[in-house]
């Protein structure tokens, strides 16, 4: 373990003093950790999101970053925190499904249960183990702790369902599954499920109700307005609205059928 | 003094790019100083909720940090803007109350009035003391500055009055001091008034005419919309809605008085 | 080139998790890298406000840090994306007047085309050039890369308009280009303009059928609500309201006319 890189990805809201504790945890134990912050604004207790996010953005970051994520509806009960390795980043969580779409795409090679308190606070609250457990056994991995130590191994992490999209005849069937900060309205169908359509033919996307009948590659190319479909950054089918927000547009919220047809 | 880490508590809004500025300026004096937010979301010119948090959070950083606190609205007039040590930690801030609920708890050991100009920006405007006083000052102080040099010593810090909850007969009279980020209400009654209250015995916490009859551990115990009542992790009596605001099924509001009988 | 400052201006919005994808390019290429962030609460898309800020806040920068503004309508269009070398430091941004009013103060001594993809990301999106582009090269700058490496020179900078304030007799007529987020107004009129002004004379600054008969030094010297005129911290005339927000006092936006009389 030579990482000194950890994130953090919390609900707790942009402004929140509570990062602070954790970031002063993690230095007093470890004054040469770097500390990066993902996003603190994950919708309260949205672990789905928070998976979402986890799995586009944590692989980045370079081999061996240790990656805290404190989306923690069940705190103070007896879901478990965990550490995984996944891809080639350390993860302390809880298990609460919050690396499940992570584990999809890559396997972990070891979990383990957090339940050796030497590497915690001294004293540990009852709703605050994001300070008192997660910051603490971050910063220790951080200094070169072995995993092994946090620990005894699990055999498997919770899953969150995968809602794959349908493929039918000369159509595919996915979802909205995000909406991101400039309105754009990101779903589970990838470019993989794209490979029949036929390069030059004729295209049909639905979505609330609105049709778009192409695939842009890019925003800039259309008029401020104009309601695109594209494949978006993070690999996924997506709509957006040049200039604008492509929620606003559809008045879309996670879960509407996004459709695909040729 | 070797800390190398300076944190930043202000009312600048969390997005705003005169943080930057002060990042800047501490940077160009000091590349290898550590610069942490603690939180930038205090309602503007809210000296209370700067002191709150300030005690709270940044005794979890490291022996000799340097804590810097630009909520100012006496920015321009005869204010004095003052070095702390108190606890194990170095404070830059104006003397307007925001290090008095720390100071309660941990009286200064030594305490300087910012008068030597040798040490701040050459030039000083008159609305932006953060940047061109507290955040020079800060930065000589991580590269090892003595604060005896910043200029005389004082006596005394401007004491934000802090009410004590009252003690009765089988009850503890409090209020309302902070609402955080979840919308959790936090009162002025710590673990310590609870002591003379029976383990095992009947126990009503009252608050904008709402009853708690029990005081739970931590949230996950309970369904959502529950509103409960528990010890924070930062020691203080606080209501809590599972899962939502409490501050909005309290409809509560800072002053708000928090009763505890049994 | 020795700076390992990077900083970021874009108009992700501030819990975009976006920028950690950046951030992790980043790190990846340099763990060394010290990255700042400028702000991210650009309005979207908005240019104009980015090239203020930039214009304001970067010059306080250590020498040779590598500024990286990402607020950018145009991605996947044919504007180009650019290093400059402005006053002391890099800035790596699309070429679209972002970085026009600090090149007002002090023109480019070097300007070249980001044209080689040695220094890009290995898979380039058609949406996010931050990540995909800017991130990389600004890492491999911190590493020391020599900016001609980048690509072909260019000859001149996209500029937007600034608009100067009018001086008639007796008068100067600006326009308000920025509103702070404590809600100040902030002009095109500098201190400078204000040189004929008779030191003691009278004196009228009139906004959005508002005025204003003297200008202040700062806020702390008048009650609660009075709205004043100040030169601000970056040097510009500006309105305030006291503990409060002027542009709603005013119910000002930019553009509006301010103008000085005497």
């Amino acid at each position: 373990l030579s990482g000194r890189v950890i994130t953090l990805t919390t609900d707790f809201g942009v402004g929140s003093p509570y990062l602070a504790s954790m970031k002063g945890v993690m230095l007093t134990l470890n004054p040469d950790a770097v500390i990066v912050d993902v996003t603190h604004g994950i919708a309260p207790q949205d672990v789905r999101e928070a998976a979402l996010v986890i799995e586009d953005v944590t692989r980045r970051f370079p081999a061996d970053s240790i990656h805290v994520v404190v989306v923690d509806p069940g705190v103070g009960t007896d879901r478990e925190l965990i550490y995984a390795h996944l891809g080639h980043g350390h993860y302390i969580a809880p298990d609460n499904g919050v690396l499940s779409f992570l584990a999809r795409r890559t396997p972990p090679t070891m979990v383990r249960s957090l339940k050796e308190p030497s590497y915690w606070l001294p004293e540990i609250s009852a709703t605050f183990h994001g300070r008192d457990v997660m910051a603490p056994v971050a910063a220790h991995l951080s200094l070169g702790l072995d995993p092994r130590e946090l620990g005894p191994e699990k055999d498997d992490l919770v899953m969150l369902p995968w809602k794959a999209p349908l493929r039918r005849t000369r159509e595919v069937r996915g979802e909205i599954v995000w909406v991101d900060g400039f309105g754009n309205v990101v779903s589970n169908i990838t470019a993989r499920d794209l490979a029949d359509v036929p390069q030059d033919g004729p295209l049909r996307i639905t979505c609330c109700e609105h049709v778009v009948d192409a695939l842009s590659r890019t925003y800039g190319d259309h008029p401020k307005g104009a309601l695109i479909a594209l494949i978006g950054s993070s690999g996924y089918l997506e709509l957006a609205t040049v200039g604008g927000s492509a929620s606003r547009t559809l008045n879309a919220v996670i879960g509407d059928r996004v459709i695909l047809g040729w």
